[in-house]
């Protein structure tokens, strides 16, 4: 606590810029604002500036000084409301995530993930259990995106008790500048002493994580320019010149970790089979049962999000299309996953799944996934040892955000074995129309297949939970591992759609 | 009428493909899909799918058949319903051009475009004059797909009256299946004569404006699958065989046609100014009553979209920012347009712009725009003749749709002149944190002054309309451009709110 109070009685304690200082200062530090944009473009790196604080400490003329000083070209700015349609029918953070900008770009942040928490605990909407659960949420977040090549610049814009009151009777003496006032703006006065305490834990939650908030003095105006600009420019450039290095286990050290947990591939039943006649009966049975079933998941606002991985020609494409038979295509959408896109390339891992997430009461269905990451990503050697040993928590949390939302999540892993794809590669090349599934990649990928079933295991082992869970299946009979898909989707609607309902 | 009349009886004349028939197309049909997909990814075209037709005559299962034989990787599926919230905050053509296909990419849609005008009119919703009104809009969005390289394939999906009602009867006998009847299905079936004879509309519409639909009996599974899918190849190996060749007119003949209608800038009086003191005034008091209007408008859902153009160093960007300073960070976006991007490119060139429309109630604000295809592409050469000279007709009916659909657009033409452009590049060269603003393109432009005037003028006579109007501003006097900017906005935004009001 007294830390934080240090903090910001320093912040308040800052000292007073003149206007001639303040024409001193800038020329210079729009001139190195912008070069370091010009670093910044060609760097791995993207900034995110994000803006809280007290009302009428001078968020949004900030930003728009930013606007002003900097190249337009390199420099977004996203401000929330709560009338976001889109954003209404996916998780909470679905909108930070379809806005991060991308490598090179500076993202201005206004009444963005810190806004509502804050506001619905002082408001009392929200108990300090909830309080802090967001709060934690957004701390994983934030490492997720630091680690992950995100500059994240907090700038908490502050006014004492006595000045905003000052400023609100200012604006609201003269009609030029009352329509300045927010609604509300008095009622949170009121609140002033709430707001803070929550603030205090806001800042010391951040502290605790390494992501440190600039507590700014938002009084004087030439002041708080100075101060958050040059603080923008010192992180960006400090940034720039020393980027984090992280190491990860390497792979002796990982393997040690990992033994226990390995094996669970082997232990499959791959003769698991069914016959061709139960199963004409069983698919049509499930489709129409699917159909029920989602329809009702559509009127309760229950998401479906399905991962499907699995070797090369175990089968997922073919279990795919059976199952979406059974669905109304204005209910589902399949994504397939390729190599990223150069602009997928320039964003967060995760931030091209984010942009997939169904609306409420859909299904996106991924043929393949974000365990990519760990899968050919780790074993081709295109993510670093940190990256996809870290990923296995990012993913862990990505999920739990789904669920936490109203989403069902299953991830179905077709294991066949190496002699049955051997047989289904040789079909392929055989037949004409066919031939094209089968790459130089796919024989590369099989001569790495005691590697990649390592990686499966780990992933398994660390990333299978029971509100998440992996489902194994047994994908040497076609019939039985598509029966198998059908019936889990099923099972799995239905039992969330009877706790939903109770 | 006749000539439709004939297709209907020919499509379901369609002679019957039995199932050994069927074994014998696919491979060769499937192969030959896969190699036309693998040509299409190395050239600039894409390909949109459109079904559309008679409920039970398996468009869906026609999908999940190409989504099945062709390269995922390639090819996308879009159904649409109702209760996209995202969708439901633009104009109704915008889900569509969000989903374009990029170049080198299928997109299949299903309950697309002609799905709500068709079941509106048949279930009396729509007037016959709406209908057509409807009809008129697709012709003039498909023709711009058509034009900017996309391939448009329209599938009708045919049955007889009789032959839905047996499908119907079908479906409904058997539990596992009956599921498969859409709600409303038996009510539609009901109005099976209206039905078709909206469709009749609807086909003789498309017919006019040469981009027939396939018509296609879908009264048997396996010759309708191969009747669509030997079309999709034709229409592709048709395609990308033969470029379409499009000449526009040259220079001169162009300057024939356009040249009683030039000298517009000429007329502007750039002598025009405003003291400082009468400007901070008036800036402090239009910003204020800025707020409240668009205050208002939000409350009444009005939309606006501004456009600046004008020469570099015109203004455009402090125009930009003292408008800004008037709205909510939380109710506009500032979209600086620079030179497209790969993604961009692989897209129809309006792609970039609906992207970024505003929802309901809020403000867009593009600083350059659109009107980039007949300025900068149409100098430099970057557009051919034919591409930036329907483009004025393009833009027209980009902008008459926003109108149509509850937007304010006013767009801003910032004049200077030559030698005011000069001092301010000087005045940037010799500002160092200027100095990046100011570039060798800017004085390549420069020289091209005359060449843009041109393009300017006939920009403004072939795009200014009542309802999207040009606003000429004059730039010289930075003061002036400023307040006649903002008070031109606080115009229209009164005069039209008070429209939506009575």
């Amino acid at each position: 606590m007294t830390k934080t109070k240090d903090k910001w009685e320093r912040a308040l304690g800052q000292s007073k810029i003149s206007k001639s200082e303040f024409k001193e200062f800038e020329p210079e530090l729009r001139r190195e604002l912008v070069e370091l944009q010009q670093e910044l473009r060609s760097s791995n790196v993207s900034v995110m500036v994000v803006f809280a604080g007290v009302d009428g400490a001078g968020k949004h003329e900030m930003v728009n000084t930013l606007n002003a000083w900097m190249d337009p070209r390199g420099i977004v700015t996203h401000a929330y409301s709560s009338k976001d349609a889109a954003a209404k029918e996916r998780p909470d953070f679905w909108k930070y995530w379809r806005d991060l900008p991308s490598v090179g770009q500076v993202g201005l942040f206004l009444s963005a993930w810190y806004s509502n928490p804050l506001l619905r605990r002082v408001q009392r909407a929200t108990s300090e259990k909830v309080f802090q659960k967001q709060l934690e949420d957004i701390r994983a977040f934030e490492r997720s995106l630091a680690d992950n090549g995100v500059l994240l610049v907090k700038v908490w814009m502050h006014l004492d008790k006595k000045a905003q009151l000052k400023r609100l009777e200012e604006l609201s003496s003269q009609p030029e500048t009352e329509w300045q006032i927010k609604p509300g703006a008095w009622e949170n006065w009121g609140l002033y002493d709430r707001f803070i305490k929550a603030s205090d834990k806001i800042i010391q939650s951040s502290e605790k994580a390494g992501a440190p908030w600039l507590l700014v003095n938002g009084k004087h105006r030439y002041s708080r320019q100075i101060v958050v600009a040059r603080a923008l420019r010192d992180a960006m450039r400090e940034r720039l010149a020393n980027p984090p290095v992280s190491e990860g286990l390497d792979e002796k050290a990982w393997d040690e970790k990992m033994k226990g947990a390995r094996g669970t591939l082997q232990k499959m039943d791959l003769s698991k089979s069914l016959e061709k006649d139960v199963y004409k009966e069983k698919l049509k049975a499930l489709q129409a049962k699917l159909y029920q079933l989602q329809h009702h998941a559509k009127l309760a606002g229950l998401s479906t999000v399905l991962v499907f991985e699995g070797q090369d020609a175990a089968g997922k494409g073919g279990a795919i299309r059976r199952l979406v038979q059974g669905l109304d295509a204005q209910e589902y959408q399949v994504i397939p996953i390729a190599a990223p896109t150069k602009e997928e390339l320039a964003h967060h891992y995760l931030w091209r799944f984010w942009r997939h997430l169904p609306r409420r009461g859909r299904v996106t269905i991924f043929d393949r996934s974000w365990y990519g990451r760990v899968l050919v990503e780790r074993v081709e050697g295109f993510a670093q040892n940190c990256e996809w040993q870290r990923a296995f928590q990012e993913i862990n949390e990505f999920e739990q955000q789904l669920v936490d939302n109203k989403y069902l999540v299953i991830k179905f892993w077709i294991q066949i074995d190496k002699k049955m794809q051997l047989s289904r590669f040789k079909e392929r090349e055989n037949t004409p129309y066919k031939k094209w599934k089968i790459t130089d990649e796919d024989w590369r990928n099989r001569k790495k297949w005691d590697a990649y079933d390592v990686a499966v295991d780990d992933m398994i082992s660390l990333t299978d939970h029971k509100h998440a869970p992996w489902v194994l299946v047994e994908g040497n009979d076609k019939s039985w591992s598509r029966i198998k898909v059908l019936e889990t989707i099923c099972e799995h609607l239905e039992k969330e759609l009877k706790r939903i309902k109770s």
